[in-house]
């Protein structure tokens, strides 16, 4: 059966350069099936390109080998991976970017990407997507088995954690994305609902990993200089025009303005800082 | 035979969430082959949607399963719908994003998107497009037949149709879209050339439905402050630089600079008003 | 085994015409694999596409067959044409877009796209993407021989080349795109490292075709206002923010600030002129 290679750069789709990686891989590996989640990655942000990965990778098949190719290290020593992680394989530069993604396995093999056979003939210093990441994932679609790529390795780099502290009544996070349509994506997650007014944190990030309760009508969401009263359910519980918080797509508390731009609205970006206060107002008086 | 799904979303590829459609449907449906007609719908601009999927959906071969998500309700009551009309399967929410298409067709068929078989086992208040649209064009795909998927509907929901309205001597219509190169689409169509000077509209939007002649040289087009006379037949009738009317690839009356930028010049945006008024100039000497 | 069709185009991905073009593709070819190279050549601009094509297609499989349309004359007396060169086919409107691609290969053959039997029943005046090209890929995908288009021609228009003119001591060349990282690329191409210090210049335009040597630290690079001394190796070079001149992945002189946007920063942009002068200073002391 044919191979999915899902491809996650900052390379863009305004050059050639993501043009010419899918024609080297279709060179090595005729049939291999080709998706993109994603060029758009801010150039050189490794951990947006981390974060995207952690959220995008359950929704492939198994099988799927992920090329994750956000590089500021080119040229340097940095060692070109390639890692078996349960049933998917995550080919990377061992910079962090696979780090937020294999925390979620503990069955893990890494393999340098060391042997010149699966590489392009000619190696560029700026280039390694096109010249060993491409050929790497091609040939291991082709069914090379991973061990052949190089030397096994005993772990990767990791990534600075993002901020998720919860104390009793507080919960800090900082704004992780920023999307097309302005919601906020945050790193105070997985939240999921228990019931219509109590939602459950089971972080993602930092160390506490019991769940912890939160009754959504008690919650005031801080960020920059706004306050917002409750988490929402949906939409549904908001008119065009109003700013919301509730529970995203990736189970991230997120930050939205029905059919409008939140982040425009309030000024935010990556990197700010949010707060969940848990208090005795009641959401549905004070909004 | 590998069936083909078309996109047409506002979910851009800047984020992860057009790839994680994708790989939601090949999870299902491994065969399938994914075009993307656009994921750069304005955010929640259904109408848009609504024109480019009308403008587009003929060009792809029978069989082909449209998803097509642009879906400002998420989260509320509006339904998930999958409509059988010709050979084509249209699949959306139903907010009017399929209505202009569907005018095309007399012999649809409406089916709610409402078995839990069909969806993701969670489903998010805030992404259907991955929880119940990928899922259904995929197992579609799979050969489901249309009328597992739910109840049978009696009617879509309707958009407001574009302003066409035909006068003796005057065509009212809108701007409809700007594209890339900034040409200004308008409703004013279908426009047909029947000789050298003469179109013929078999209007696309409106009551009237019959065929009006209209002499290229006597057309004097009125969009914001600026006056255009005659309909060209190509760009070949003009130079670099030079503003014309013209018929666009869709049929439609079109408003360009040859090799510039028509939206720019002459400041006009999606919404405003265009005319043609039929009178004794002649183009070929005012202009 | 299934045909590559390459699409490089100034279509974009924002409006329908690149998904039309799938449609119409798909239709006629259902087994094609279609890869986009990119649609986001600047409107109109033969020159950046040609050169884009230059540096894209080699790293594509033998049979692939490029489609190729920036068309600023759609409409008028410019010809169609399908050329068969080496292992590749290219299918573009006869306006100079492949004449930097053509020039690597001595055993091609070109011929109009006449016969109306490959092409749309319906051609409109402005979209031959749609109604000419996307149809005759995809015959020849199908095996149509390329010879049954039309006509055989002589050659096909040729561009302006890219200023790079060889003197002793001094090589100057111009800006030929700015890329998503705000990287610099120059028409000063083929660079190739003979040893650590020492390059080749195997001049890709103009009439000099010997290979001249240079001292990579005797190498002074003049760009606007800006001066940077030598040529590295790589990023590993520099440290963050550095300015610096390298030999990019298409083997020509890039500008580049690690981790940074030069073409920002030197407020460069496409056309502007590069030299390098060869002198006695030492960039590593200078620098």
């Amino acid at each position: 059966m044919s191979k999915i290679i899902a491809l996650l750069t900052d390379f863009g789709t305004e050059d050639i350069y993501d043009g010419v990686m899918k024609g080297v891989i279709k060179s090595i590996s005729p049939d291999a099936t080709l998706i993109d989640i994603t060029h758009s990655i801010a150039p050189q942000h490794v951990r947006q390109a981390a974060f995207a990965l952690l959220n995008s990778y359950r929704y492939f098949p198994n099988g799927t080998i992920f090329m994750v190719v956000v590089d500021p290290g080119v040229g340097t020593a940095r060692l070109p991976i390639a890692v078996q992680a349960g049933n998917y394989i995550f080919v990377a530069p061992d910079n962090g970017v696979l780090a937020y993604a294999l925390a979620n396995f503990s069955d893990k093999r890494i393999y340098e990407i060391a042997s010149t056979e699966y590489r392009l003939p000619m190696v560029s210093n700026t280039f390694h997507g096109r010249d060993i990441f491409s050929p790497a994932v091609a040939h291991l679609a082709n069914g090379v088995p991973i061990d052949k790529l190089g030397p096994e390795l005993g772990d990767i780099i990791q990534l600075p954690t993002p901020e998720l502290t919860i104390q009793e009544n507080q919960i800090d996070g900082e704004v992780m994305h920023i999307d097309r349509f302005g919601n906020i994506i945050t790193s105070i997650g997985e939240l999921h609902w228990i019931d219509p007014h109590r939602l459950v944190l089971s972080p993602v990030f930092g160390d506490t990993k019991s769940n912890v309760p939160i009754e959504s009508t008690h919650a005031r969401i801080i960020v920059g200089d706004t306050e917002i009263f409750g988490i929402r359910v949906s939409y549904a519980e908001s008119v065009r025009g109003d700013l919301l918080a509730l529970v995203g797509s990736s189970s991230y508390l997120e930050i939205a303005v029905n059919q409008g731009n939140a982040a425009q609205r309030l000024n935010v970006a990556v990197g700010d800082r949010v707060q969940i206060s848990i208090g005795e107002f009641d959401a549905t008086v004070r909004d």
